[in-house]
């Protein structure tokens, strides 16, 4: 006896976001010029559940080790513009004992800054987009490129709420579901309440809200409920960076393979995104996610729905 | 058909701990010389699963109606000592925008700085005990005072930990049950993660430990592992104080009426504390828990689960 049949085939997901190479000191050691990116962490994380197609865009530094690695993993890089004599987009940042902060030591934007994304043809009707962190006149670009999908979900930044509001707004009416920080939803909204801002957001267009709140985990606002998740405690956290895309892929990635996307599968979702940033942080880079086994994702994600279980 | 026989009736809880008068300033208003306290805050929450009697030690300033409130809300008074020509106990705090944090503007300890608890007899086998936030040498002395009962809990804090770390290891020795903030288990362990930090003070000899988020939520340690509580999202905080020692009152009440204390009985324990904690911060001082009805509580304990729920 097989269920194969009753298992639908994941839908493809076209991300666009930022390719880097990141710099870090965390308390556990020093990277320099490591693998990192928005659309990188995102796709990666994706990748483990559905096929994913990135928008981004790299100078002619991007080692080539790098790509490899990622193509190796099934992501589609068809979209991603190699800028020839371009230096590629690059992060400094150091975390302390907190290690919900980053601190920025240093950006370059180099090719990033002149960025425009192009979507592939192919790509143009990928039933479920993911706008990573970029400006949010970019994000309207690309739905602007591709025939209006089923389901886009976003993420974005204190800068780009502070400094551009109004392109920012016309993003959010646009999309079925806003990923932010805390202290983002806080700002976006003017509010200094979770329930509160979580109205506030939600008018503005998104449909379903997840506030990602670090080491306490998510918070998901739905039309037909709230659902709070913890994150996964960590006995050794050894680089936070890229945790959020990479939530953001677990989640998407869930969605896209599930049959319907309502209160449920959300829920669901937003376990898978928890899964996998609690794997992002146990490595610098995306040492820790290149390297998982399926196996080791379903067995965490035994262990998280028992941290939660009632029984 | 009745099931009345298969509740057990609840078990009695002694605590031991402070009664003040707080002025406090709120993003919600300011309040002056009103009902507070560590054993109030605890006493009156624990009110409403099981019989409670406090001891503690109050000036004769102190307000006979509020201690007429505290009688007629059935919390013990027995142990209560009023010291003639006396001042209360007082704590002025102020709350910003973040209500996680209290700032204190003021500390009188008055009558406080010379409490020598004094459990009266009747008290002695108590069943359940909780050592409120106070010199580690009293809750020594209390434990001193009675028969060893089946379970204790206690609080600590800060300085207790920096200053009296001696006397605070032989309490921890000694109970079931430890309930700290997080960075106070930071402090108290050495640790900055949590789950080290659960580690090192489970080590230190409490069974069970409950690290209190404030707004995120609580993380239980227990022997059969860990469980993970979200705070109820609340759209209006009125004042946070007392909130940490209301929800030890709904956990410890919960405990009182469980036939085990088992892992289950302790996470159902952790979401009543939860939940009592939720009802505090919505009014100023003990307002919203004296006016607390049956039924409003069974509605936030489901509405909680719903937040929670996987279904």
């Amino acid at each position: 006896m097989t269920a194969k049949s009753d298992a639908p085939s994941p839908r493809s997901i076209l991300a666009v976001g930022s390719m880097a190479l990141d710099s870090l000191e965390t308390p556990a050691g020093h990277r320099a010029d490591c693998l990192g990116g928005s659309a990188t962490y995102f796709g990666v994380s994706a990748s483990y559940f559905a096929p994913v197609s990135v928008v981004a865009v790299v100078g002619d530094d991007f080692p080539s080790p790098y790509l490899d690695r990622l193509r190796h993993h099934g992501v589609d890089l068809g979209g991603v513009e190699v800028v020839q004599g371009g230096r590629t987009f690059r992060w400094r940042g150091r975390y302390g004992t907190d290690l919900n902060n980053a601190h920025t030591l240093e950006t370059q934007l180099n090719v990033f800054e002149r960025f425009q994304p192009r979507v592939p043809e192919v790509h143009r009707r990928a039933p479920l987009v993911f706008l990573g962190n970029i400006d949010p006149v970019l994000q309207l670009s690309v739905l602007d490129q591709i025939e209006q999908p089923p389901f886009v979900a976003m993420d974005t930044m204190n800068f780009w709420i502070t400094s551009h509001r109004p392109a920012l707004e016309q993003v959010l009416a646009r999309v079925d579901l806003l990923l932010v920080n805390q202290n983002e939803a806080y700002l976006l909204s003017g509010e200094t309440n979770l329930v509160r801002a979580a109205e506030h957001i939600r008018a503005m267009g998104p449909k379903a809200l997840v506030i990602k709140r670090g080491e306490y985990g998510a918070a998901l606002f739905h039309e037909e409920g709230v659902y709070m998740a913890p994150a996964v405690p960590l006995r050794d956290v050894v680089d936070p960076t890229g945790a959020g895309d990479t939530f953001a892929g677990g989640l998407i990635g869930h969605l896209a393979r599930a049959p319907r996307h309502d209160f449920l599968a959300f829920k669901h979702a937003v376990l898978q995104g928890t899964i996998m940033a609690s794997f992002a942080c146990e490595g610098f880079s995306l040492d820790r996610l290149f390297a998982l086994e399926r196996g080791e994702i379903e067995r965490r994600r035994h262990d998280l729905e028992k941290l939660i279980s009632l029984r």
